[in-house]
Parts: C-alpha cells; sequence; structure tokens
C-alpha cells in the first residue's frame, strides 16, 4: 500500500494513494474514528488495514500537495553513515571524514548520528540554503525504512518482520559544518535538510534489500546503486540500533547513500541555488527538490 | 524557582518545590487550567509564574518520587563533547576518541550529537548496565541548559535571555560501542543512559557561567570543575546551534563534561555494577544513581 500526508484545502489527511500515483482516499474517510498522523496509522495499522482496501473513486492527487509522508517524526531520524562501500571509499578520500581510522575504507560497525525532526521537509519543498552558516551543499540519496513493530534485542532473522515500509530520503548536509564539528549532527540537522517522501510505501510491496537507488543533479545522473550493496544491510541496522535502543513504531532509519555524492568529484562539485535534486528509489518512490536561491 | 516532576499515588505532576528541597506545590493545584507536562510549562511559563510564587503549606517531598524534570524531551536532547580543555586531553589520550585531528586538544568548534528521550531516567533510578553490548560504562556529569524562549540566529548577546534554567545531567556513555561506531550516538544513546534531575532550576536563581561541578563515584571525588572553565560557553553553544537550527522551548543542551572520567585513568576506570554515581551542580542539585545489578 501507498500512503502520504496530502494537504488539501488547509487540511492535512494521512492518506492512502493509488498505486500509479493519480489518486487518493483519507484514510479518516474510510474509517471515521480516526484522527491521527502517519505515526499513528502505523501504531494502528494492523487494526484497519483491511478497511483500506480501495479501488475506485478517490480524489485526484494533481490537486493537492504532499508533505512528507511523516512530516513529525516523535523523535530524530536515525541515520547511518558509510555504508555503501564505495561512498565510503570516496568520503574517506576527500578529507571530510574525520571518523575513520588512517586506512580504513568501510568501517567495523554501523556509524549511525541523527538528524532532528525540524529538518524535514516534503517533496517539492525548496531547501533552505543556509547561507550565513554554509557554502558547501551536498546531496545524499538514501532509503529510508520506517519501523512497524517496536522492540528491543531484535535478531536479524526476525528484522524484517519489524518494517513497516519504505520512503525516499535526501541526506542534506552541509560538508563545512560536517568537517568543522567533527562529529556529524550539526551539518546534518540544518532545518530544512532532510526532503522526504512522497510516499511512505508498505513493505509487502517492495523488496527493501533488493531495489535501484538513483540520483540526478539537474538532470546529470551522480548516484546509481542498488540497496542489495549495503555494507550493513537493513536486518544488521535493526539488530545494531535495537540491541540497546528500543525501537518504536515509526521510527526512520536512513541507511546510507552510494558512491557519487558532491565531494566524491575533485574538486568537489557542490550545489548551487537552484540546483535541482532527484532521487528515484524502484518502486518507493521519486522526490524532487531544489536548492534555495 | 525550583520546579520538578513528582509522581505521588500514581499521578505525575509538575510541580513547585521549596528552596530546600523539602515541600512540593503542584501547578495545577495553583494554576487548576494547566494540565500540561514541564515542556508545556516551560512554554507557558511567563503567562503563569506570577501564579506559582508559593510560600506556605506544601506536601513533603518525601512522600513522592522524583522523576526526570523532562522525561519527555520533544526530540533529541543535544549534546556537547570536549567542552572542558583538561577533559578534551584526557579524552584525546585514552585512544577512544576517532573524531580529533592528530596531535588536536581543544576542538575548533562545538562537537555536537544527540541522545533520544528514550535515555532519560530520574534520580534514583537504576541504569541499566546493557551486559549484552557493553563492559566499558562510564560517567559524564553536565550542567543541563534547558532553553526557554526558541528561535534561530540566536546572538551570544541575547542568547542567555534564551535560557529557561539548568538540570544536572548525567551523559552516561559505553565507552566501546562509543569507540567502536565512530559517531558517538550508539555509545550514547542505550535506553537509560540520561539520568537527569532531580530538579529543573530557573535561570534568575542560578549563574549558570560560574557553577562549580562536581561527581563522585561511590564517594570517591572523581571530577570538580566549575562551567566557567567550557571551552565554549552557553552563549557560543546557543549561537552555534541556533544558527541553523531553530531552537524550541523545552530543548535541552548537555553542555560537555570536565576531566575526571573513567577513560581519563591509566588503565581506564570503567563503572562496576552496584557503583553510585553522585553529580552535584552549585545551586542546581544533587543527581544520584546506582549502576544496575
Amino acid at each position: 500500500m501507498r500512503l502520504a500526508n496530502i494537504l488539501k484545502d488547509g487540511y492535512r489527511t494521512v492518506s492512502v494513494v493509488s498505486t500509479d500515483g493519480s489518486h487518493y482516499w483519507p484514510v479518516n474517510r474510510l474509517v471515521p474514528d480516526f484522527t491521527g498522523d502517519m505515526v499513528e496509522l502505523v501504531q494502528q495499522f494492523d487494526a484497519i488495514k483491511d478497511k483500506l482496501d480501495v479501488e475506485t473513486g478517490g480524489t485526484r492527487v494533481d490537486s493537492a500537495v504532499l508533505l512528507a509522508p511523516i512530516d513529525q517524526p516523535r523523535r530524530n531520524i536515525f541515520c547511518v553513515g558509510k555504508n555503501y562501500h564505495e561512498h565510503a571509499a570516496e568520503f574517506q578520500n576527500s578529507g571530510f571524514d574525520h571518523s575513520a581510522k588512517n586506512g580504513e575504507h568501510a568501517p567495523e560497525a554501523p556509524v549511525v548520528f541523527t538528524k532532528p525532526a525540524s529538518t524535514v521537509i516534503g517533496p517539492g519543498a525548496v531547501i533552505p540554503r543556509h547561507a550565513n552558516v554554509t557554502n558547501q551543499l551536498d546531496y545524499e540519496a538514501e532509503l529510508g525504512v520506517v519501523i512497524g513493530k517496536g522492540g528491543r534485542g531484535i535478531r536479524k532473522a526476525d528484522a524484517m518482520d519489524h518494517v513497516f515500509g519504505y520512503t525516499v530520503i535526501n541526506d542534506f548536509t552541509a560538508r563545512d559544518l560536517q568537517k568543522l564539528h567533527r562529529q556529524w549532527f550539526i551539518g546534518k540537522s540544518l532545518d530544512g535538510f532532510c526532503p522526504m517522501g512522497p510516499y511512505l510505501v508498505t513493505a509487502d510491496e517492495v523488496d527493501g534489500q533488493n531495489i535501484d537507488i538513483k540520483c540526478w543533479v539537474n538532470d546529470e545522473l551522480r548516484q546509481n546503486s542498488n540497496t542489495s550493496q549495503l555494507i550493513f544491510d537493513i536486518p544488521t541496522l535493526i539488530e545494531t540500533l535495537s540491541a540497546g535502543i528500543e525501537l518504536q513504531p515509526g521510527d526512520i532509519i536512513a541507511t546510507g547513500t552510494p558512491a557519487g555524492v558532491g565531494i566524491g568529484f575533485t574538486p568537489p562539485r557542490f550545489l548551487q541555488p537552484g540546483d535541482v535534486i532527484r532521487i528515484e528509489i524502484e518502486n518507493v518512490g521519486v522526490l524532487v527538490n531544489r536548492v534555495g536561491e
């Protein structure tokens, strides 16, 4: 099932969207006593999903605005760094990475940092430039995993049962701040630095462990990989995080970006005002955002 | 004013506590239409503070349980690393720090990471050992700054106007995980790894920029400094964070720990089951927690 957070006539409704993306059905029309947001839908999904099976009618999506599917995460987004081999190498070689051992390319264990909820913006939203603090903006196309069933001590073998679904995330980054502040949080967390969406697609529709992920800047293909290339795969990430941190329904894990980011070039190719970043993840969606002028 | 989050007969009330800590007055008895938690009190404080001026009566605190003053932060706690010179040196020399440049002691800019709300526990609560993932537990006594008035682009000169008050924080850490995962998030974020409290003391009662901070492990004094020794002081931290991240009322900034943590010793002195950590910050409070068996 394809879910979205839709703004129409000033009202926001969590909605089911048709497979072709053309029509939507607000969940609160299908289930009148549901008044929650997307995180609450994730929590209650098993109880109400049978009522969400729609086929006809619906409202045209092009009459509305799509927001980020989870625009109010309950806590910071878990983000994984250096989780594709070729990207780990390009980042290491860029000189922007203070976290690596000398000579190390792939990390020994998942590298995790966070982005606060205030970074989340929707598809089509303009990404703020923050020109007062950075002039090294960079993109990172990532598969976002949304947790359905929470838990602690989740084993790899059971981990996929805890995945509710997937979305597209741009782990936007100010490279100068990422480097200056050593820990990556500030450089990753400026307001608006987490474009997300347009859809949250339930796990039954997508093989999250084997889908293509691509990113274009102004129609130039920059990133082109597949989630099967993750160094630490989704089950490993869930096992690692949940070993000491109880995962909660609606938690979001940005799984890392493939090679081809701006600092992977020599010299680095930072984003410029007006640049358009287009991320496409197979069967999950296409996320397009422009850098502010 | 001294505020606390008090559990009594199964009900949790945000309360005013007498200066000597002996008595409390639930805010919802002083202001009957207030039904919020501590973050909502922070948001509404200016409008209702005149009604919170209590002098007589009250309920004995020793008949109740004190919880963490902000036990449900709205987003991850902002934490600053390596923010006292002597601690930056001891950490650098310990071999546990992957974030430093060679030969660098003090960082060039604040080093910021986060801990999720799920780490917060109250005074007296037992800190989970997480023996399945770590055997290198360590303490970090820190002054916690709670933001009152939010904002972006706050200048140093105005920053203290945005401070609502102060609390005591133990930035508890699994050193092995902090090292293994490179970014510090996982090692800092296991469930229960942020003991906090007992009070949130409003800024008018404390000079947060010049107060003693001390930490004992089983009655042995380990940390003994003063917040005037911060490398990046509170106004600088607020200016730095708010430059690109809009601060929100109730945001918590753990300002960093002085020298004397377990990895500052050779060999390191990690905490053992049953160890008691006592942190005292002048005019703010005394936070005591025991490591689980």
